[in-house]
C-alpha cells in the first residue's frame, strides 16, 4: 500500500529528521567479512579464485572469462535493429553532451615570468562495472563506457557477471562495444572488483573502478579504495532515490508514473512527492494504485510505495529547502514555471524540468549521466561526467626575474615554517654564476 | 649519508619495483583503532571530548576552542610587515591561477527539444585542517582557504592545533584570515576531523574536509570519509615526494637544493634523481654532503636521505618511463629544453620546468596549489583545484516534441532492462490529453 500523505507543518525536528532519513547505507560487518575474504582471494590466487568464486556464485564455471570476439559478434547479429537503434541513439546523445565536458587547458601568468598551468590527462587503465541483478543494465555501459571514451582513457576493461549458461548479457556486450570498449569479462560482484583492483593473469590491473553495484560490489568498492595497493573508485553508493516538486498544476498521472519508475528498481528504492497542494497528493495517491496494476515488476513496486514518502508542505519554497536538505539523486520539478525554482536548487544530482522530462529520459538518452550520487552525497558529490576519467596536472615555469620577484615571498614564507633549505634552493640560483 | 647512485640498467624487474617502492601508506591497526575511539568518543561526547583530548594531544586545556576575534586581531598586528606582504603575494598569486579554473555552465541541444545542462555549485560548508607539526604551516591554510573562497563555499571553517601556551599560531590566523577564513578553532589532530564531519555543539558540521596531516590526521579522514554520517575528503595522504629528471647540462647545485628541500619535510619525505649523466650524480652528491651543513634542519634531512634514490638511465626517455611509472607528487624537469619533455609526462601531480623553478615556489607562491597527490595517487587523483570544492548538477528539459523522438528509444531500452514504469513514464504523457 502506498504510504498516506503527511503533513510536514505538523512534524516536529525530530520527526522530520526521521521522515527523510535513509536506510543505513554502510555495510554490515558480517557482508565487508565476506567481502575481505574475496579481495585476499583474488590478490593472492588470482584466475583460480575468480573460477572458484565464479562457480560459487554465479553458478558457471568459466575456462576463459574474457569474452571472445566471436561472442561480442554474435550479439550483435542477434540483437533486433530497433534496440540497437535505441543503443545508438543513447550513445549519440550522451556522447554529445559529455564532449562539451572536456576541459581546456589553462595558462595564467600570475607575475610576469612566473607561467602556471594546467592540463589534463585521461587516467590510463579505467576498469568498469554493469551489474546484472535483476535484469542486465545496456544502458550503464553506455553511461560508463561514453566518458571513458571521451576522456580517452588507453585502457577500458568491462566487467558484467556470466548468465547460467556462461554467456554474457548480449544487449550489454552491444552497448559496451558500440560505446567504445572491446575487453570485457565475465565477472561479477566483489571478485569483479578485486580482479579490476588488483589485476590478475587475465584481467588488467586497473587505476580506477566506476560504476553501480549491489551491496557486495559497493563494499568491495569501498574497500578497494582505501588499500593503498588497490585503485581509486567514482563514488560511494546507495539504493537509487527520486524526489519530485509538484503544485497544484501538475498532471497526478505524470507524478505517480516517475514515482512507480523510481520504486520499480529494488525494494529499496527512495522515492519522495512534496507538493503545496493536498488535492495533488490524493490523486497521485490514486494513481499509484491504478497505474501500479499493469506493471511488470508490481513486487518490487509495492516493496519499495511501502516505505515511499508523500509531503504536503505549505508552500514551494519549502519543498525547495526539504529537496535542498535530502539532497535527492533525482530530483523532478513539475510545478508552474518550474525553470525559475531551478536557481534555488542546491543539492541535487541530476534535475528534471517541467511536465515532458521524466527521470527514465535521463536513465536513458537525453544525454546526461545516469551514475549520480545517492544517499544525500550530492552535498559533496558530482554525478559521474568526464571529469573524472582526467587528471588536472599544474605546471609552472620561471624566469630568473620571475624567481628573482618571489625571492622574498619565499623567504618569508619558509621563515615562518623553519624550512631553510626552502628559501635555500631559490638564493642557491639566484646567487650563482649560471 | 646520502645514498649511492644506482644504475637502472643493471637492475632486474624485481629491484626495479623495490628501488620504486614506497612505506606503508595505510595505517596500521594500532592507529586505526586509537582513531576509531577518537572518532566515537567526539560522536557521543561532542565539546566534551574534544577539551578532554585536546588536554590529552596538545597539553592544552581550553574553555573556548574557537579562536577569538581579538586574538586574530592581535596576530595580525604582530606580523612584520614583509611577513603580511609574503602572505598577500601568495594570496594573490595563488588567487590569479584558481580563478581561472571556475568552471562555465554547459547547455547543449543533444536534440531538437532535448537541452541538457551542467551547472556548478559550490560546497555548503567544506572544513580545512592545517597542521602544526615540527612547523606551523601558513603557506597550508592559504593553499586551502583561496580555492574555497573563489568556489564560494558559504560556510568554511579552519582547525588548527593550539599551541601550549593556548594560542593558535598568529601566521595561520593571519594567513587564513587574509584568505577569507574567519571561523577558526584550535583543535588538532584525528579529534579536529571528528568535529569536522560529524560537529558538536560549537564546531559546524562540513560536507567535505581538506588538508594535510599526521598518519593520525590521514586515518581520521580516511575513516570519517568512509561513514554515510562522516563527511567527503580530499584525498588519501602519504608523505611528501621529489622526483627531479636532470641531464649533465643541470647545475648540481640547484638539483641537490631541491632534494634538500624536498628531505627537510619530515624523515619520511621521498627524494629521487633520475639523470642520464653519471658525473652529475656523483656532483649532486657532493652538493647535498656540502650544502647539508647549513641546514637547520640537518638531522631529518639526513634521515630522508637515507632513503632517497639516486638513478642512473640510460637517456631522459627511460627517466620520463620511469617517472611516469612512479607518478610522482612533484616532478622538476632540469634539461636542455625542458619543456620539449612535458608532453610526455603523464604521472605527476605538479610539473617544474627549468633551472629557476624550484619546487619551494610552487610550495608557496607561484600559483599553484601544493595539495597533492603522494603515494602514486597521481594516476588516479587531482591536486587540489577550485573543482574539489564544487559539485557539478545536471539538468534536462524537454519539449513535447523532443520526448516524443525519444519515446522509442526509452522503449527499447527499457524493455531490455525489464523496467515497464520506464516506458510507461513516457507513454503516460504522450497518450495524455494535457
Amino acid at each position: 500500500m502506498p504510504v498516506r500523505p503527511v503533513s510536514w507543518s505538523k512534524l516536529d525536528a525530530a520527526a522530520r529528521t526521521a521522515l527523510l532519513s535513509r536506510p543505513g547505507a554502510a555495510a554490515d560487518a558480517a557482508t565487508r567479512r565476506a567481502v575481505g575474504d574475496i579481495l585476499e582471494r583474488v590478490k593472492r590466487d588470482g584466475d583460480a579464485a575468480l573460477r572458484e568464486l565464479g562457480v560459487r556464485y554465479d553458478g558457471v564455471d568459466l575456462d576463459d572469462i574474457a569474452v571472445s570476439e566471436a561472442e561480442r559478434r554474435a550479439a550483435t547479429a542477434a540483437m533486433p535493429r530497433d534496440t540497437l537503434a535505441a543503443i545508438d541513439r543513447a550513445i549519440a546523445n550522451v556522447r554529445r553532451f559529455h564532449e562539451a565536458q572536456l576541459p581546456q587547458p589553462i595558462t595564467v601568468e600570475t607575475m610576469p615570468g612566473v607561467r602556471c598551468e594546467r592540463v589534463s590527462h585521461p587516467i590510463d587503465a579505467v576498469g568498469l562495472y554493469v551489474p546484472a541483478g535483476t535484469a542486465p543494465l545496456p544502458s550503464a555501459a553506455v553511461m560508463l563506457a561514453v566518458p571513458a571514451a571521451i576522456a580517452g582513457c588507453p585502457t577500458r576493461i568491462l566487467c558484467t557477471p556470466p548468465r547460467r549458461d556462461g554467456s554474457a548479457d548480449p544487449a550489454v556486450l552491444c552497448a559496451a562495444g558500440r560505446a567504445g570498449v572491446s575487453t570485457i569479462f565475465k565477472l561479477g560482484g566483489a571478485q569483479a572488483i578485486a580482479a579490476m583492483a588488483f589485476g590478475t593473469a587475465s584481467v588488467p590491473a586497473v587505476d580506477k573502478i566506476f560504476g553501480p553495484g549491489n551491496a557486495f560490489v559497493t563494499a568491495a568498492k569501498s574497500m578497494v579504495s582505501a588499500d593503498p595497493d588497490g585503485a581509486a573508485i567514482d563514488m560511494p553508493a546507495g539504493p537509487s532515490e527520486v524526489l519530485v516538486i509538484a503544485d497544484g498544476g501538475a498532471n497526478p498521472a505524470f507524478v505517480a508514473a516517475d514515482l512507480l519508475a523510481q520504486a520499480e528498481h529494488g525494494s529499496d528504492s527512495q522515492v519522495v512527492l512534496l507538493t503545496d497542494d493536498q488535492r495533488l497528493a490524493a490523486l497521485v495517491v490514486e494513481q499509484l494504485q491504478t497505474q501500479r496494476e499493469g506493471l511488470s515488476r508490481r513486487r518490487i513496486v509495492s516493496a519499495a510505495l511501502e516505505h515511499a514518502r508523500i509531503i504536503v508542505v505549505d508552500s514551494l519554497v519549502t519543498a525547495v529547502a526539504v529537496s535542498n536538505r535530502y539532497a535527492p539523486e533525482h530530483l523532478i520539478l513539475q510545478s508552474d514555471d518550474a525553470r525559475a525554482l531551478l536557481p534555488s536548487i542546491r543539492n541535487a544530482g541530476s534535475v528534471f524540468i517541467g511536465p515532458w522530462t521524466p527521470e527514465s529520459v535521463g536513465d536513458y538518452c537525453s544525454g546526461t549521466n545516469h551514475v549520480l550520487p545517492t544517499n544525500g552525497y550530492a552535498r559533496s558529490y558530482s554525478g559521474l561526467g568526464v571529469d573524472q576519467f582526467l587528471r588536472q596536472m599544474t605546471v609552472q615555469e620561471l624566469t630568473r626575474d620571475g624567481l628573482s620577484s618571489l625571492r622574498d615571498t619565499v623567504s618569508a614564507l619558509a621563515g615562518l615554517e623553519g624550512l631553510d633549505a626552502h628559501a635555500a634552493a631559490v638564493t642557491v640560483r639566484l646567487e650563482s654564476r649560471q
